[in-house]
């Protein structure tokens, strides 16, 4: 038995496969049966002058996704995907698939996501999940390589220190836990031990948002570096989105040609990025239709219109230290400015990553838990980070979802997640 | 700026690192600075008459935890770990650490899980950490190597299917979500799609129980494969745990040695593992001193009892179907019993990988659905991958700080997780 990804390995063999049937066309002379495995698909075949009538007539019958045998000789065939073909000469099936209900027509989103257990078995939710296995795996890869160690922070949080409106509670043991949204105060302590550290899982927020951007249940990758300032924040950035596009292009081509992705903006990200100040931003900004209002956060069509100036992936830096966290850092130069930065990808896809260089003195951060109005009990651990050994230290988050959305062109975040959770949506 | 990691690459030259004072000897002439800083650790020397009175006065007053920057001169020292010591000759304080809580004297697991943040600087913790971090991403590689593909499974789930006395609920927009045990349901819908799968998350369980082998929240990889039967499953997870104990026993040779682990029960752990039929363990355990009950499952003395008896990771198959779930395959050649198997640690470990053949007929699991007397309905996309292109599968779990303690030797598997959540334990 070999799998279709190795079938290059046995042209002019005869080799057996087994998998799905993903489609079949036929002619009075010919059967064309296209087989996936997982690994790959493959064109099989059948001449009917040139096979058994029994043979011919069981193929007639498949339908959909039937799970077969396939015995057959591996051809070269140049205008195939992989470069070979099968010339079949015995089918067996192993079970039937009755009115499979997803047929190669189109279908409407709900219907696709109701039935997402079966629909992952298409050729574009396949791509976009090996681009999603690609960008999570060369993640690792990649921070490993730059000497990081993933120290996983807990999903299990004891206080919901910034305000409980998105939240998901659970009741523990006679007590309240919070789901996490960020790992990121956790991964203070990490860096603290061990320098360079990242968490990666998932992460929730009860948002009752029902736009394409937002999943109440998604992953994302957060490196945290002791002894690190806001510059090489951003260049540490830019060399790890920079790499793990690279690193899809080079890996991923042909999914990204299942899914009709221009390629074109993804090669144009290669470090460095541009890098624009809020205040500078804002002076773009300010009078144009985009909505924004001086000092706060960008908007969807903020973000566009700023990300359209450029050609490639945009550090926007030092947001007013009013719109961000407690603990990111204050800018020497202009307190009312803090050190902080988010990458907005190209095309309108927005921010995918947003961090900062944190605040490592104590008396600091403990007036901003106050202006913040946060319990500092639930702060008194994370407070220890700056009585002990405290250091300068930066960190970022990069949402998976979002990320894979754009390298894979997607509409909606909801197809970057193997099975996504949103508001109305907690099924299959 | 260099990491002490580095420092092997950089003898005879001047060097700046930074980092945490780890410990401070000294005596009327010398003084030993042990400084890390995440990558590694290396050793300081002063000599009181090489160097100015300020300096020897400055590190005389260091405590353990300050944050330093240190300059000297990288000397070659077999005796020293990575073979070099550091030859002083400035140092400059970032920050200092006062009354550091944990000494490098014993304290309490109480008192330690309470600094745990803290906790994470220390040697053992470093040590175990590191290991972990080895063995998440070996499984990752080693994996991806295999051609399995990395497809999450939720964490949200709608319906407490198994019973919900273990099980983490939270208020979904009205609703209720349960928070995952297991993605393997999932993991069968994406084997059918991807072939090779593995998804690898926080897993979550309300357990009662106050076992040094219990967490509320642990991690878990849990692969699934298409067209694959039992047989072939054991030979999965014997080369799969076989690779990651040869992984950790190169690279963390270091970690091992502080841990004080002795290795010679790892290096046995080579495939093949000997294979022992449950019929054929009860028969070792009948009438024995274990307290085992014919027809059960195991107890943790049952698995001592089997796994001592051979000389490496037993792999134990065909528990009773009354004891295992609805969707484990009956073994044809006797239904009472299924196609299940445990993998059990030596040395009194007990299981860290337990998985099975399911079941692929859609009549039998929906009789077993009914004598387990589950809700239908919760089930109907479950059952969708019988219906549709149905293959015999497989797949198995196996639990990260479970398999880290063994690898390690730790007492209780709280120490294999960054932060560990027990039932008393949600902090910090």
């Amino acid at each position: 038995m070999v799998s279709i990804a190795e079938l290059p390995k046995h042209v002019g063999e005869k080799v057996q496969l087994q998998g799905w049937l993903y489609n079949r066309r036929s002619s009075k002379k010919l059967q064309f049966l296209l087989v996936r495995d997982g690994s790959a698909m493959v064109q099989g075949v059948l001449v009917k002058d040139e096979v058994a009538e029994s043979l011919w007539d069981l193929v007639d019958g498949l339908t959909q996704e039937s799970a077969i045998r396939v015995e057959g000789e591996v051809r070269e065939d140049a205008r195939s995907p992989g470069g070979v073909e099968l010339g079949v000469t015995g089918v067996e099936v192993i079970s039937g698939s009755p009115d499979y209900p997803i047929s190669l027509k189109s279908h409407g989103p709900e219907f696709l996501l109701d039935h997402r257990h079966l629909w992952l078995r298409s050729k574009r939710p396949q791509a976009v999940l090996k681009v999603r296995d690609e960008v999570t795996f060369g993640i690792r890869d990649w921070l490993h390589k730059e000497g990081f160690i993933n120290v996983d922070s807990p999903i299990f949080t004891p206080n919901a220190c910034e305000g409980t409106t998105t939240l998901f509670e659970t009741e523990y043991f006679g007590s309240q836990a919070f789901l996490t949204q960020s790992g990121q105060l956790y991964n203070e302590a990490s860096a603290m031990a061990f320098g360079k550290v990242f968490c990666f899982g998932p992460t929730f927020r009860a948002e009752k948002s029902k736009t394409r951007r937002h999943l109440t249940e998604f992953w994302m990758v957060e490196p945290e570096v002791a002894f690190m300032g806001l510059d090489d924040l951003m260049t540490l950035i830019e060399n790890f989105v920079g790499a793990l596009v690279a690193r899809v292009l080079e890996n991923c081509a042909e999914e990204l040609k299942v899914l009709e992705r221009d390629t074109a903006p993804l090669e144009r990200a290669v470090p460095p990025f541009p890098r624009l100040s809020y205040p500078d931003a804002a002076e773009i900004l300010r009078g144009g239709d985009t909505g924004f209002e001086d000092g706060g956060d960008f908007g969807s069509p903020d973000e566009t219109e700023l990300s359209s100036r450029y050609d490639r992936p945009l550090l926007v830096h030092r947001f007013p230290s009013a719109i961000k966290a407690f603990y990111m850092k204050e800018d020497p130069a202009d307190p009312k400015l803090s050190l902080s930065v988010d990458l907005l990808a190209p095309e309108g896809y927005g921010e995918i990553v947003g961090g900062g260089q944190r605040e490592e003195s104590l008396e600091v951060i403990e007036r901003k838990i106050k202006e913040h109005d946060l319990p500092k009990e639930a702060f008194e651990w994370y407070l220890d980070l700056r009585r002990y050994g405290s250091v300068p230290h930066s960190g970022f988050g990069m949402g998976i979802e979002r990320a894979v959305s754009w390298i894979c062109g997607l509409g909606h975040l909801r197809e970057a997640i193997p099975f996504p959770r949103m508001i109305h949506r907690l099924s299959p």
